[in-house]
């Protein structure tokens, strides 16, 4: 399988979302408002997770585009919790993408403490054989939650999913240090909003 | 006036169509053809050009959006002649951008013996306010009719559209060169495409 | 003044140190090792800034290079408080650059409750009129110290140095949080550096 | 073997010359001054090629590094022929590498047709293990120089080194029409860097 054309289309959807969200960013910063995108990362999933993660889940290889939903993934990581909330609305008012499903893992943390706000798009994408409808998945969270959640993604991955009782305590303190800082920086927000419009950091 | 805040959605579309045009580029790659395209440049006219040209035309600033077509500019640059009318023929397929206009200075070459092919596009694109359509220009041309136009350009520049007769004549006769390099390159075009197929490195 | 002449070579030393620390972590990612470098920015100080700082201080501007140490400022954020020294060490092992100066603010951390550790170096940089030695200064924290540093250099501007007290205190409480958040993430280090080790990707 | 770190090293040169001729180029349009580089591009041996290299020269797996001049290469494009001897200029008063051997396929063509001026140079890397001397080519040319090698290239691939002579023939007259458009251009270079002393294009 010639796995770099087959991903094509997917390494041009992170790349056309990494472009479009960050512009978002550069126009609050010519504005000089609070932007509440802070930065954006993607990527495309590794051949090596995609064939994993299918035969976990038992696809045929020929149904995985479908089956899938995060092949493309892009990350947006915000300064503050109600920034997220801002970054929802702005996807959802595009009229380059359509949402299939949201899911709120802020108001309703996982167990492990994982938080992020998730949303499944479909994304029409030109490619050289002509227009075709992607699936992607954008993930929403603050700096703290972000930190925590890749640490705690590589933890996973290590003990393949069971995390020994002791680790997982130490992750979960951690995740509520992460969610105080959050809650801190929450109280401040207002302000350092308005300060970021008065000086416009680079 | 705030000309960063102004022309960002100008900077988007240039950066969201170098980002779509490039990746055209890397599926050709993936899949070991020739790719009709061989690098894309692009940039947003500087404030001092569009303020010149506004004068010189008799637009006032609050109309410049609408008259200025250029302000986005993007530049598809090719290997061989016949490339340029696959790339025509790519952009025209597209679906998320309007065609308004095209000039062919291939098929009848400026009498300054400017060659390229032109195309004005309508592209619809997301900002913080909402979605906006913006006027924007692709130019598509060779290697050697890039090289010849960027010469004339800083020339006529400097010599605000007159340039002296000698001068001219030889840049004239460099138009020729560039021409007969084109044309020696076509003659070896079916060679080359098909050794790409075989030879793909960057 | 031809500020971006002037200010060339500092762009050129914070691109360079960019390219080599950035690359360092790409070598610890090929051997899958943790790398102790998170991510690195880097900017120039702005010419506005630049100018306020010189009249605070009374500098005359013919002065500047030689007495303001942050006109090039580089930034590597870590994972861990313990890659932060790490990090220090590669630098401190360099041959292409000379420390001038080490301040430990994480040791001894500013009243406002800022921390992070900062070196300045002697960069000699190859230019169009041949080689400049350049003072250049090096940030080095945590994701956590970041975040918080961040906030406060934003609400420090607004200010203007002298932040009222009850938002003084709530900062500190953010900055406690982040302090927390730090000791907390130390005591999973050696798990989620081990678990780097297996896991790794983009 | 473990390719990318073997090779990590050659990434990080190529970066950061990439970076540093890049950064030459901007220094020159700061300046408003005709920038004897037009472009820079710069590649890291695929390890395919290494290993048909090594094993066409008989060179021993080990001794790969020692042997292959060219896993670094950095081809450096310009303007007019005359630009190229002021690039390698450029190079030769740089502190931060050492040229072992220059080949100046200009003053004497390969019989080919190929032209272009070659510099092997060694060149101190910072790793993570500690400094390296690394070798690396850079490869100085002219638009027109470029255009024809990069299609001789894959050719002389496809013919694995013996072309057809009804295409070596073909080959040469384009050889000579941008030779023919280096030479016209040649005549109006003068004027055109004076312009662009006037006109600073982006």
């Amino acid at each position: 399988m010639n796995w770099e054309a087959i991903l094509a289309p997917y390494s041009q959807v992170v790349e056309e979302l990494k472009v479009k969200l960050k512009g978002m960013r550069a126009q609050y910063e010519y504005e000089s408002r609070h932007s509440p995108i802070e930065f954006v990362t993607a990527r495309v999933k590794p051949v090596s997770s995609i064939m994993e993660k299918a035969e976990k889940k038992g696809i045929p290889l020929d149904e995985i585009e479908q089956n899938l939903q995060d092949i493309a993934g892009v990350r947006v990581v915000c300064q503050f919790v109600d920034d997220i909330y801002t970054v929802v609305e702005m996807i959802r008012s595009r009229n380059d993408l359509t949402i299939v499903e949201e899911k709120d893992y802020i108001a309703r943390e996982k167990r492990s403490g994982y938080r992020s706000y998730h949303m499944i798009i479909e994304y029409p994408v030109e490619t050289i054989r002509g227009m075709k409808i992607v699936l992607a998945e954008v993930q929403i969270r603050t700096l703290a939650m972000n930190f925590w959640a890749i640490n705690e993604h590589s933890l996973n991955y290590k003990y393949e999913g069971a995390i020994p009782d002791d680790i997982k305590i130490r992750l979960q303190r951690a995740a509520e240090a992460a969610f105080k800082l959050d809650e801190e920086m929450s109280k401040i927000k207002s302000e350092v909003r308005e300060a970021q419009r008065v000086f416009h950091r680079k």
